[in-house]
C-alpha cells in the first residue's frame, strides 16, 4: 500500500492512495453500494458521474447472498461487475444498531439477523475474514459503537474495548495476510471512537495508533450532535493522526459537512445521503437542496442545477423530474440519483482542484455562500 | 409521411417508415413507455439496446403530468428526452378496460380517473387533439374495445361504432393537421376491430380503409384467445390491408407471436412482456425464458444468455441478478430491462436480416426450435 501526499493547502490534503484496484484520489468520496450495488444506479453510471471507489456493506453481505458466496464468485468485485476499488466497513455500525437485538460480550456481538431472525455471532477476528472473503481493497476492523448519549465511564470502557477488538483484528489479519490471497491486496484501517469528549478521542487514537494500520477512521460522528462540535472533534482527532496515512469521517455527511472536515485534514468519506436524498426526491445544486415534488416545479423547463454537468442536467427538465417521481417511475430515482452522486463527487474534484491551486480556502467560503443561499424550496 | 417496402420474403415484408424523427426499420418493436418513460430505464439505455420507436399511454399522460403541461413543455418528445420517434395510443384500450368506471355513448366514453376519480369524456376529436399536444409521430384513432367473449351482433355493432369514430377521428384530423405544427408531422393510424370473427374483422377493414389513414392497426387481439386463432384472424385481416401502408398488430406479444405475425405481413408490434417480466424476474433466452429467482442460479456464474450481447449479459451473472432481485435492488429491474428490451429489439434485427437474405422461414424454424426448447427453468 501507499499513500502519497501530492498537495497542502493549510491543513487540508490532497493524495493519491494506491489499492489492488487502482489509485484513489484524495480528499474522496465514497457512494455506498449496501447490498453489492448503489441503490438505483448501474456500474457504468457510476464510471459515468466519476465514483473512484464505492463501499460495501459487510453486515448486508454476510446475510445475503452470504460472504462464502461471493468468495466463491470470486470475491465483491467480480461478483457485482465493479473493477474499480471497494472498501467495506465491519457490519459493526448495523450490528450495533439492531439495539434489542444484539447482545455484546468480550468476544464480540451476537445478533438476530433482520432479514430471518437467525443469530449469529460477529467478532473482531469474523469480521477479518468475512471482509477477505469479500476481497474489498480496504478492510474496516470491528468497533464498539455505543449508543449516544452515554455517560462518560461507559464512553471509556467502550474505547478500550474498541482498542482490545482492533488489537485482536490486526492481529488475525497479519495473520490471514501471510496465507490469503485475498489479504495479500487488502488494507486494514483502524477506527478511532470515543463519542464527543476529546480526551477520550484522544485516548482512543493512542491506542488505535500504536497497535498500526494502513489507515485511520473516525467513527461514531454524524449521529445527531451539533455540526459544530462534530467539526470539533474532527479537527482535534484528525490532528492526532499519523500525517503519512489516510484518514476517513465515516457515515459524513452533507456537501458542507465534507468541506469543513477536508479543511480538518480528512481525506476520505462515505454517506447514504445522496443516494438516499435521490429516491426521496430532494436533490442537490449549487444554491442548496430541492424537493423535485415541489409543485413549483410542475413547469420548470430548467435543469436541476444549471451549473451541473450530469446527464440529467444535460437532459432532463425539473418538469419532467417531478412528474417521474410523482408518477413513482424508478427511472425517476435513477436519475437523481445520478444527479446527486454526480453533485457529491463533481465537489470533491473542484476540493482537490481548489487545494492544488493552493485556493482551498476560497473554494470553502464560495461554497458555504452560494450552497447555503437561500434555498430555492423556501 | 412515406413508407417504402425493401424486401419481401414470403409475406414477411422489411420496409423504411420515414417519421418527423426519423426512419424506423421494419418489421419492429416499440417498447411501451406508458407514463412518459420505459419503466426502469433512461432513454440513453434504450438507444444502447438499439430502440429504434417508443409508443407511449394517451391516457396515462392525459391524466398526469396532463397532455397540455406537455404541449407547453414542447410536446412529449422534448418533455421525456426522447428525440427518436414516438407513437401514442388513443387511450381507449385503457378507458375500456376500467370497466365498470366508464360508460359509453355515440359521442364518446365517459371514464372516471384511477387516480382520483375525476370524471373525463374521451371523444374521437379529443383523443385526436390530446396527441397532437403530445406532438407524437404517429397517432392511434380512438376505437371501442369491447369486452370478450361479445355476441355477434354486439360485436358487429361495435365494428360500426369504431368506423364511425374513426371517420370522425380522421375529419378531425385533417382540419387540425392544416392549422398546427404538431400535426404536420403527425401520421394517423385507423384500427381494424371485429373480434376473432372473420367476416366482421373484413368488414371493419373495408370500412377503416376507405377512410384512408397513413397506416393500419389490428387490435382487439392478444386478449385471453388462443395463439392459433390470434394467427389466424391476422394473417386474414393483414391480407386485407393496403399493401403500401404498415401494418401494426397492436399489445403483441411473446417472442413467438412477433415472429409468426411478421410471416403473415405484420409489420410494427408494442407489448409490455418484456419490460414488466423483466422487472418480475422472468428473462428471455435464446433457449426460452428463465426465472431468475430460481434457486438454480444461486451460484451460477454464467450469463443470463450466452448468446446475447448485451450489457447486462456482457458484466453480470446469473447469480448476481438473482441476488439484486432477491434483495429488492431497483437495479436489477434495470439490467432485467435492458436484457429483455435487448432480447426483443435483437430478435427483430435478426429477423429483418433473414427477410433481406430471403431466409426467414429457415430463420422462423430454428427460433421455434431452440427457443421452444425446454425451458432451462424446468
Amino acid at each position: 500500500m501507499s499513500f502519497t501526499l501530492t498537495h497542502h493547502d493549510g491543513v487540508a490534503r490532497r493524495g493519491l492512495l494506491t489499492t489492488a484496484h487502482g489509485v484513489v484520489e484524495t480528499p474522496v468520496f465514497m457512494p455506498v453500494g449496501t447490498q453489492g450495488v448503489v441503490k438505483a444506479v448501474t456500474p457504468r453510471d457510476l464510471v459515468d458521474v466519476g465514483a473512484r471507489i464505492i463501499l460495501g456493506n459487510t453486515y448486508h453481505l454476510h446475510l445475503r447472498p452470504g460472504d462464502e458466496l461471493i468468495r466463491r464468485r470470486g470475491g465483491l468485485h467480480r461478483f457485482i461487475g465493479w473493477d474499480r476499488p471497494i472498501l467495506t466497513d465491519s457490519g459493526g455500525y448495523q450490528v450495533f444498531s439492531l439495539a434489542d437485538r444484539r447482545k455484546l460480550s468480550e468476544e464480540g456481538v451476537e445478533f438476530q439477523s433482520h432479514l430471518d431472525g437467525s443469530r449469529h455471532l460477529l467478532t473482531p477476528e469474523s469480521a477479518v475474514d468475512i471482509q477477505l472473503n469479500l476481497a474489498s481493497d480496504i478492510a474496516m476492523v470491528l468497533d464498539e459503537c455505543p449508543a449516544l448519549p452515554a455517560r462518560y465511564d461507559a464512553l471509556d470502557r467502550s474505547v478500550e474495548l474498541t482498542a482490545r477488538w482492533a488489537r485482536r483484528s490486526r492481529q488475525h489479519f497479519l495473520e490471514r495476510r501471510l496465507h490469503s490471497d485475498a489479504g495479500r491486496g487488502q488494507l486494514q484501517f483502524g477506527i478511532v471512537q470515543g463519542g464527543t469528549e476529546v480526551d477520550l478521542r484522544t485516548k482512543s487514537a493512542a491506542l488505535t495508533i500504536a497497535i498500526g494500520f494502513e489507515g485511520y477512521a473516525i467513527g461514531g460522528l454524524s449521529v445527531g450532535e451539533a455540526s459544530d462540535t462534530m467539526y470539533r472533534i474532527v479537527e482535534s482527532t484528525a490532528a492526532l493522526l499519523p500525517v503519512d496515512r489516510p484518514r476517513y469521517l465515516m457515515g459524513v455527511g452533507t456537501p458542507l459537512d465534507l468541506i469543513e472536515a477536508v479543511a480538518r485534514g480528512v481525506d476520505m468519506f462515505d454517506c447514504v445521503m445522496p443516494t438516499r436524498n435521490a429516491r426521496n426526491g430532494r436533490l442537490f445544486t449549487s444554491e442548496g437542496a430541492i424537493n423535485i415534488k415541489n409543485a413549483r416545479y410542475a413547469e420548470d423547463d430548467g435543469p436541476v442545477d444549471a451549473a451541473c454537468g450530469c446527464y440529467t442536467c444535460r437532459r432532463f427538465s425539473r418538469a419532467y423530474l417531478r412528474h417521474l417521481f410523482l408518477a413513482g417511475e424508478m427511472t425517476g430515482g435513477t436519475l437523481n440519483t445520478l444527479h446527486n452522486l454526480n453533485f457529491y463527487l463533481d465537489t470533491m474534484r473542484r476540493v482537490r482542484e481548489a487545494i492544488a491551486f493552493g485556493t482551498f480556502e476560497k473554494f470553502r467560503l464560495d461554497f458555504h455562500r452560494t450552497f447555503s443561499a437561500r434555498p430555492l424550496t423556501a
